[in-house]
């Protein structure tokens, strides 16, 4: 079996992506990164799918984002806003995009792949119902491999690194019906921004917005434990 | 004048960088990562020559790449080997290559960078006189500031983001002597992969090796605390 990557962050997206990994033969790793957000319910979400899933290692990175700020996410003096009050007014880009973040997270899971001898990425970006973070776009994927395989030992050797991106160009409701097809009990995953210590969703930011209208999409019912 | 983020490991390569950073009319911003490196007076070394260099901000960035482990240089259990026995049979990689350093380090100095609307990111690779790894080669550093202008909102907004590399294509002696004419006093630097707690230098590793010789090359005197 070959080796993979899989950036597990305990969504939903992410949660689809391991499954969908293990469904094309993948020997999984997970790795999730405690990087000073806010919903760190995530953590805990994170490291329970990856025991039931029975991937073959899963590993959580200490990372102090927040020393950086710049996000809703990881600075409290920002705060989170409800859907469709979001956006920065120059860019279109919400303030619960923390800088640079995709780049860091697909950087710290090259330098895993590198050590497990793994040449498969998995990541759950999404370039159709996602928040508009830069840092979703086919391009910059495309641009990242181009960095993996300069980057590292594999790419010196003329091994060809591949960041596998499963839900790119699916809808919220796609991949909520790929997963079920697959047996996720999207109960145990987290969206929410603003998620509580138990792991209850907001039902009002933009997370919580895109996942509902996800199961409404796909016709299935939503099973997300919700604070109201 | 115009904000610019450097890397500064304390290392004499990153000193200089930000030496010929400042000499070009930037205000720097450094920053250091705390990443399980055995060589941890090189934190100090670098908050030191920040300080005395008065930059616009030093920060700190902790990191624990040790979990992800595969490197000399954070893995207790392999050894820093003497200079001219390192290289790895297949590649010619040294055991001393942190797995995606440079990616990851790049990637934080990118989000940082994204906070203070900097567009340019200072680092002191070098591939003349360098330890043979692959992230500190120039298709490399293209490629990633290929991936900086795709990951960023100054780059959704058409703003360019440059990663400059002032020491590429010098040998340790012409970057030892431009440090020099600017004043740097390289007693202060520390390169030693093994140094001691008081930042005295092994004088043996890949590292002095090379330091060593850019003193020989340059004409000028070694001012290196040496521990034989």
């Amino acid at each position: 079996m070959r080796k993979a990557v899989v950036l597990l962050s305990g969504g939903l997206d992410s949660t689809t992506v391991l499954a969908l990994a293990q469904a094309t033969g993948y020997d999984c790793y997970t790795i999730s990164f405690d990087y000073g957000q806010r919903h760190n319910f995530e953590l805990e979400a994170a490291a329970a799918i990856a025991a039931q899933a029975a991937v073959a290692a899963h590993k959580v990175i200490r990372l102090d984002l927040g020393a950086i700020g710049g996000s809703a996410l990881t600075d409290p003096d920002i705060a989170v806003p409800q859907a469709a009050q979001h956006s920065d007014v120059a860019s279109g880009i919400p303030v619960t995009y923390v800088p640079a973040r995709n780049t860091v997270f697909l950087s710290l899971a090259l330098g895993w792949a590198e050590v497990l001898g793994a040449q498969d990425i998995f990541i759950g970006v999404n370039a159709v119902d996602y928040s508009g973070y830069p840092d979703c776009r086919p391009a910059f994927i495309e641009a990242f491999e181009h960095v993996a395989n300069l980057a590292t030992k594999a790419g010196v050797e003329g091994l060809q690194m591949t960041i596998h991106t499963p839900l790119i160009a699916m809808s919220k409701g796609e991949i909520i019906q790929a997963g079920s097809e697959l047996g996720i009990d999207y109960g145990r995953t987290v969206s929410c921004y603003r998620a509580d210590e138990a792991g209850r969703a907001c039902g009002r930011c933009d997370a919580c917005h895109l996942r509902t209208a996800g199961f409404e999409q796909a016709g299935l019912p939503d099973p997300t434990p919700y604070l109201s």
